[in-house]
């Protein structure tokens, strides 16, 4: 017997044995009868709100469902959702409102059935791809594969159930090829097994650019769309509707002419911060050797608006695309493409970011010592401020290596109240974990929380200790305040104050 | 006895075997008593202009004298000032304009006689300073030297010279660590050799953003600045300098605590650039293996204001900084500070950017075929766009490599009379180059006068024939309008109109 575990309330659900939800979807069809039905496959950080979004569409009422698999890692949301406990934490408070708002519309079901394709007007491909990596001596990346196994499952599960004018827009961040190497065949495929026509459905892609955050439902709204077709008439369906969900008077639509185009801008863009975070991480270690600090250089440079974009180092990568999307392109290149080429400098890129953490506890090492005895209080375990969101944080690495020489960690952050990855329970009060045994602090998340004036304070008042800054969170008023009691070393300069 | 040519005028100036201008120099400076005297180093690209903005200064009245060398390839700058011509062309309206002005105050001498340096308030450091590339098959970059000799030479002849409260300020892109490494003991040994104490001096870094063009006097005057001091200072008196010559009522100064810190921040700026076209190249390569326009889907990425700053690939990356500067930063990591590490990312932009002209030829010849018996005709031969600027211009390569498979190559730019690195001189005409045997067009440098209504319509009463575009000059309409009646390559687009 299975079990899936609710994340936010830690209820225990019983995964069913027979997987039959037809009379639920019958139902709920039922009471929407005329509306257009739209289906969302993955209720991860994108489908999940993906759904909320067209369950509140600007100018059409959809009946919304989202889809996917009962499993343990799964089944739970699905549930969550329909007892009206969205799967998702997060402090953008237009997530409640339109949930609520669905609630009161009734009009956003879960199901693990996929029978639920065969409903569908619109389906909307909102599941993982994931890469995996083969990382050697020191994180550096030595190899990687892409197991398109899941997401040709998924697809087919589409081709098996859809009808033959269905819109199927793949929002996955995906191989670039991949719509038309991939997804095009497996549903011609399908649709010719049930004696079906190929000339009616339409397919294109669209990527979103979510970013969990205060701001997530805008994120998706309000945001620059780049979507394609597999031909023309498929662009203009996939344009159709992204128009009834994306409000176009506040952000651009741009068409691009093939699916590959939309598939590469993707991962291009990913790349292209994948790679200037490598860059600044490479001269951040220069930085530390000639004894300066690199954000003031960095922020001096960025003056020039040619050159407004430089980013900052920090303790690592994390979340869930930066981490992968270069790679996806390189495989694509190689695998669909057949190019002898690689694409060295966004792949290095990951495989230089990947070393992040590692780097960060050696320059710990050097500037503080061992760590053995010591008390350490970690702030932030999240990849980004202001967000709880543990998804490849590299503070996970980061607190694997200081176990190494430690035990006596406490950690903190008031975004996440169970971290998954480390199967444990976080401390949300950060003076409850700011004690006067800490001998060192570590700055790991950028938490505006940690820079009020009641921090700094309650800093001030802990005796003499380390703070070390792995993210150039403290603007240098800041640290000179620290410093004047504390010992403080940022990573990326040079200078120990 | 040697001879120096002017590349203006063509004028030949022996160069003199007794060199000593001492008359010159006390003439000019009996006219100018009571004036600061600001010598400025190097008479090239930044230096002759720089030269100008200091004796246009916008709140101090300056004596102002540039010094070169007495050799083949700078003697003639000297000469061609004192005789009236500017020793650059360039089409900013003002150069003419502040040479000019400086010919009425008669506040601008040119000389090659190092006791000038016993004479200035202020010297100012334009000369260059080269990296010694190996480059390997396919122009891969394999190894490289920077070689210091020339460098030293002159900072020695400043210290054999200079007053002991000169201030000196070092423009010139140097390895990070130079000014306190090598500039900096040199100074003192001499001054000491002299007798005269180290106390008094002042000596920093502030490095120019100088852009050739037609906004070359506003890159100085109008835009922002970074320096710093070798202490405190040295740091006030450079930036009550700089605040006489920029006007910073409409761009930043902004002080970094360290020489180290500015000299960084310089090759860091421009390795950010030069890393962002290998980027872009990179991707063009796979987009050509897909069939898609990169050129789209960076006009769509760009629509995130995060990503604005994406670079377009292109037939290569020419310039004197962009083409060098990761490698001094590279160099001086290894060679200043004993790091064990390389700035990857940085050194494989330029292996990759240096092959560039390479791949378009390869390219060219896909698309095209053999080039044996073909008439070409090249448009544009700077590296820049509306610029007269040849140096380490990518098209320099792109035309060595064409002349293996024909010689019938006719060469157009109206920014360039005389190509000094093929030693030939250019049409400029391009009405006249322009003529029916023409069987390939490539588009080499973005200068506007390719893309006038006049010049579109004269490239549509030409015969059938094939236009390459290597840097995406022309826009999807124009694309269009050419593609009805010839064949149109652009490179990184995978599309063949």
């Amino acid at each position: 017997m299975a079990f899936s575990v609710n994340l936010l309330t830690q209820e225990t659900y019983k995964i069913p044995s027979v997987l039959d939800d037809s009379m639920a979807i019958e139902e709920f069809l039922s009471r929407h009868k005329g509306k257009k039905v739209i289906v969302v496959q993955g209720l991860g950080f994108v489908g999940a709100v993906m759904a909320l979004v067209c369950a509140n569409a600007l100018n059409e009422e959809y009946a919304v469902i989202g889809v996917d698999l009962a499993n343990k890692n799964s089944y739970w949301k699905i549930r969550s959702i329909n007892d009206g406990i969205f799967p998702l934490s997060a402090d953008d408070p237009k997530i409640t409102e339109f949930f609520e708002k669905t609630k009161v519309k009734g009009n956003f079901l879960a199901t693990y059935d996929p029978i639920v394709f065969s409903h569908a007007d619109v389906v909307i491909v909102d599941i993982n791809l994931d890469v995996q990596k083969n990382s050697g001596q020191n994180f550096a990346l030595q190899d990687f594969d892409v197991d398109l196994t899941g997401f040709k499952a998924a697809i087919r599960s589409i081709g098996r159930n859809c009808r033959d004018d269905v819109l199927v827009l793949v929002e996955t961040t995906v191989p670039p090829g991949t719509c038309e190497k991939v997804v095009k065949p497996i549903l011609e495929d399908q649709l010719g097994l049930r004696g079906l026509g190929t000339s009616k459905y339409h397919l294109g892609h669209s990527y979103e650019r979510v970013m969990p955050g205060p701001e997530y439902i805008d994120s998706i709204r309000e945001f620059p769309r780049v979507y394609s077709g597999c031909n023309e008439n498929s662009a203009d369906a996939i344009e159709f509707f992204l128009r009834t969900i994306i409000d176009t008077s506040v952000c651009s639509l741009t068409r691009l002419q093939h699916t590959n185009a939309t598939e590469m801008a993707k991962v291009l863009e990913n790349s292209y911060r994948a790679m200037n975070i490598a860059f600044a991480v490479e001269w951040s270690r220069f930085a530390e050797e000639a004894g300066v600090d690199l954000y003031s250089i960095i922020n001096a440079i960025r003056e020039r608006k040619t050159h407004a974009n430089l980013m900052f180092p920090g303790v690592g990568v994390g979340g869930y695309c930066l981490t992968k999307d270069p790679l996806l392109a390189s495989w694509a290149r190689k695998s669909f493409f057949d190019s002898p080429s690689d694409l060295s400098m966004s792949v290095n890129s990951v495989s230089i970011n990947d070393q992040m953490p590692l780097y960060a506890f050696r320059r710990l090492n050097e500037v503080f010592g061992d760590l053995k005895g010591k008390n350490i209080t970690i702030l932030g375990i999240s990849y980004r401020g202001d967000v709880g969101d543990t998804r490849f944080s590299p503070v996970h690495v980061l607190v694997n290596l200081i176990r190494e020489q430690t035990d006596r960690i406490q950690l903190h952050d008031s975004f996440v109240s169970y971290w998954e990855e480390q199967d444990c329970m976080i401390e949300s009060d950060l003076f409850k974990i700011l004690d006067l045994s800490t001998d060192l602090v570590i700055i790991s998340a950028g938490h505006s929380e940690y820079r009020t004036k009641a921090t700094l304070e309650k800093l001030m008042t802990m005796k003499h200790m380390f703070i070390y800054d792995t993210i150039g969170f403290f603007s240098p008023s800041e640290l000179k305040k620290l410093s004047s009691k504390h010992k403080v070393s940022v990573l990326g300069s040079g200078n120990i104050n």
